[in-house]
C-alpha cells in the first residue's frame, strides 16, 4: 500500500490544508454572497440527491425552509412548487456551503463569509439558531423558529456585520487554536472559541452602542453569552475552507469532504474530482437526552464533520474532557479515540496542537488507504437529530468503511488508467 | 491515626470552607477598607517576620513600597524610617489581606474586596501588576513599576468600582468552577477566568463608555485583554476567604493558611488559633525562563498557595495541561501528581470539579495528620523571583514536612490538655 507518488501528493495535499489562513470578512444575506444563490434556491446538507430522495425530518427542513422564504404559503404548496421546477432544492456543497445538521439555507438568510486569503477561496455558513430545542437545522418550525430566524436576519447579522466591518477582518485559525488550549474540541464543544470570537468584536460593538445601537448590541452580548456553541459555524467554514484548499491535487488519496443527507454518508477525495462516493450512514455511541431512546433518531443531514477532515472534532477531543457530561464516555476512551487517529492521517498539525498529548498536533489529512489498512474510520463528534425535530442527544459517530473502499477502489482505477 | 472526634471537626472545618460564597463587592483604596491599615503601613506575604528579618528582595519590595507611597525619598530613608517606628511592616495575614509573591499593600493601592455573603467575612487582594516581568511583588521597581502602580490607582480601579457599582456584587465561585473545564487550575493559569470575569462587567463597560469614559474602558479591556492572569488576585482573594471561614473549628486539623516569606515557609490550622507552624522553604521542580537558572532564585514571599489551600492550583492541575509549557513536566506527571492530592485531603470538592477525572470533585481541605501519614506534602504551583528582582520561571514548589510535624505535635498536646 506503500505508494511514493500518492505520499507525494498527500503531502502537497495535506500542505495546502495547513497553510490555508480562513479569515471571517463579512455577514450578509446568502443570496448577495453564495454562488449560483437564486432568491429561489434552498441549499440543504449532504451530496446531492434528487428531490424525490429527500425524506422524513431533511424534507420537512428544506419545505420549511421554502415557506419561511415566503417562496409558499406552507409545506404542500412548497412541495409542488419544487416539482414543478419554481424552487430549486441544491446540495450546500454546489454553492461553497457548509451545512449545520439539515442545513438549510434560503436566500435572504444571513451567512458568514470566510476566506482563504492564502488561496483565496471563500465558504459560507448560516448563523447558529439559538437556544431553543426546536430549529430550522433541525427540522422544526413554529413561530418561535420563524421569530428566532427573523432576529438573526434584521438584527443580529447586520449588527455583526458593521462590527466586522469596523474590526477589520477576523482571522479565525488563532481563535480555534486557542479554544483547544481551553476546553474546546471545535466540533460539540465552542465555548472557549465563542467567548474568544465575542472578545475580538467587543470594541467594535462598544462603539456600535456609543453610536445609538444600545438595544442591538445588549441583544447581541445575550445571544453570544448564552450560546456558546455560536462559534461552530464559524468553525466550519474556515475548515470548509482548508478542506478545500486541499482539494484537486493529482494523485491525492486525502479526503478533503465529509457530509451527511438523509440517504447516506458521503465523502470527497482531493485527488478524484467531483465525486461523491456513498455508503450507509454512521453507527453512533451516544449520550440522548432525557426522554429520547435510540429509536428516536433519524438522519436529517449535517455537514459539521468537515472540522474532523481538518484535524478537530473527534481528532481533538482530547481537549474537551467536559465532552463526557455531553455526549457520554469517559476521558479514558476519548484519550484512546483520539489518538487511534494519529492512525489514518498523514500529518500532526502544526497550529492545532494537544496540550493532554504534551502539544502533539492534531491528527490531520485521513488518507483513505489509511482507513483501509487500519480498518480504523474518522469518529466523529456529532448531534442527534430526533424524528419530531429538534436534537436529542449527542455522541460519536463512527462511518462504516464502504465509502472509503468505494473511493480506494476509484483512486486504483484512475492510478491504472493512463 | 483514626481520630472520630478530629474527623469530626474537620468535616465541620471542611463543611464550612465549600459554603463560603465569595462576591467581588468592590475596588477601594486600601486605607479605605483593609482593617488596622494605616496611611503608614505597609504589608507584605508570609507569617509575621521582625524588620531584621526581611532580607534581599522581599525587604527591597517593602523599601521600594514606602517610597512608592512616598513614605520616603529613598530606600534608606524607608529603612531608617521602619526602624524608627515611623512605617509600620504587617503580614498581610494580619490584615484580611493576601499577598502574591512579596505582596506589597501601601495605603493609596486599590484592593479588590471580597466577602463571603454565607459568612460575613471579607478578604483583600492588590491588582495584577500588569506585563512587565519587572514588578513591585517580585521586589523590582523603576520609573515603568511607578507609572504602572499609579495607571491601576488612577484609572483601572475607580473604573472597574464605578463597573462593579453598575454590575452589583460578582459571585467568583461560578467563574473559578468554570474556568477549571476551561483549562485553568486557578493559581498559575487564570486565562479563561480572566475571561469569564471581563465578561460578566462588559455590559457595564459598555455603558461606562458611553457615558464618556471611553479612553479608560478602552485601557481597561486592553489589560483585560493582555493580562490573562488577573484573575488570580480575585481568585487569591476567594480562596482566603473560603480558607478563613473553616478556621478556628475545635479539634480540627485542617491546613487553613500556607504563606511563604523570605525566612519560611508557614502554615495555619483550623484548630490550632493564630499560632503560625513554620518550616524551610519549599523544593522546586521547575522551568525557567530563558536565561535564567536555579541559581538566580530567590524566595520573597508568596501567598498565592491559598489557591491549594481550597482545592485549586496544584490540587486541580489536571484541568490545565498548557501548563506544561510554562511550568515544565508533562501531562502524565500532572495527573499523578493532581491525584496524589487525594491521599492528604479530608473531601471531595462539590462545585469545583475536574472534567479529566471523570467530574470528580478537587481534593480539598488538607490534613496535617493526613500528610504526615503519606508523606505527601502539598504540590503548589508558583512563579518562581529572581534575585534581580522580577519573576524567572515557573514550577512546582513542595514544602518540607517539618512545619506539618510541628502543627500535628502542637494538635496532639492540645488535645491532652485539659
Amino acid at each position: 500500500m506503500n505508494d511514493p507518488a500518492r505520499a507525494a501528493a498527500n503531502d502537497i495535499a495535506v500542505g495546502r490544508m495547513l497553510a490555508s489562513e480562513p479569515q471571517l470578512v463579512g455577514i450578509e444575506p446568502a443570496v448577495d454572497v453564495v454562488p449560483g444563490m437564486t432568491p429561489q434556491t434552498i441549499l440543504t446538507s449532504g451530496a446531492p440527491l434528487e428531490w424525490s430522495a429527500y425524506t422524513g425530518g431533511q424534507r420537512r427542513a428544506v419545505l420549511f425552509g421554502a415557506v419561511y422564504e415566503g417562496l409558499a404559503r406552507d409545506i404542500d404548496e412548497a412541495d409542488r412548487l419544487i416539482r414543478d421546477g419554481k424552487i430549486h432544492v441544491r446540495s450546500t456543497q454546489d454553492h461553497s456551503c457548509i451545512g449545520s445538521v439539515a442545513g438549510i439555507f434560503s436566500a435572504s438568510m444571513p451567512v458568514v463569509i470566510v476566506e482563504d486569503t492564502a488561496h483565496g477561496h471563500k465558504a459560507f455558513c448560516s448563523l447558529y439558531e439559538g437556544p431553543s430545542r426546536l430549529k430550522l437545522n433541525y427540522g422544526a418550525y413554529d413561530d418561535n423558529v420563524r421569530d428566532a430566524l427573523n432576529w438573526l436576519r434584521d438584527s443580529l447579522a447586520p449588527l455583526l456585520s458593521a462590527a466586522i466591518e469596523i474590526s477589520g477582518p477576523i482571522p479565525l485559525k488563532p481563535l480555534m487554536a486557542r479554544g483547544l488550549r481551553m476546553g474546546d474540541e471545535l466540533h460539540s464543544r465552542n465555548t472557549a472559541a465563542t467567548i474568544l470570537f465575542a472578545r475580538e468584536i467587543n470594541k467594535s460593538l462598544l462603539e456600535l452602542y456609543a453610536g445609538g445601537r444600545q438595544t442591538e448590541v445588549l441583544a447581541a452580548f445575550d445571544f453570544l453569552y448564552e450560546n456558546e456553541y455560536s462559534f461552530l459555524r464559524l468553525g466550519m467554514a474556515a475548515a470548509k475552507v482548508m478542506a478545500d484548499a486541499a482539494h484537486g491535487v493529482d494523485g491525492s488519496s486525502l479526503v478533503t469532504a465529509m457530509a451527511i443527507s438523509c440517504q447516506d454518508f458521503a465523502i470527497r477525495v482531493s485527488g478524484l474530482g467531483d465525486t461523491w462516493f456513498r455508503g450507509p450512514h454512521p453507527t453512533l455511541e451516544g449520550r440522548f437526552f432525557d426522554g429520547f431512546t435510540d429509536e428516536d433518531t433519524e438522519w436529517i443531514g449535517g455537514e459539521s464533520c468537515v472540522t474532523e477532515v481538518v484535524g478537530l472534532g473527534g481528532f481533538a477531543q482530547v481537549c474537551a474532557p467536559t465532552l463526557q457530561a455531553y455526549q457520554g464516555g469517559n476521558y479514558a476512551t476519548m484519550q484512546r479515540t483520539n489518538d487511534e487517529m494519529y492512525r489514518i492521517c498523514v500529518r500532526e498539525n502544526d497550529q492545532f496542537l494537544l496540550p493532554p498529548f504534551g502539544f502533539r498536533g492534531a491528527p490531520t489529512g485521513i488518507d483513505i488507504f489509511k482507513v483501509l489498512d487500519t480498518g480504523i474510520t474518522p469518529a466523529i463528534d456529532g448531534g442527534l437529530a430526533g424524528k419530531d425535530g429538534g436534537q436529542i442527544g449527542a455522541g460519536i459517530l463512527r462511518p462504516p468503511i464502504d465509502c472509503f473502499a468505494k473511493a480506494a477502489a476509484a483512486h486504483e482505477e484512475m492510478k491504472s488508467t493512463p
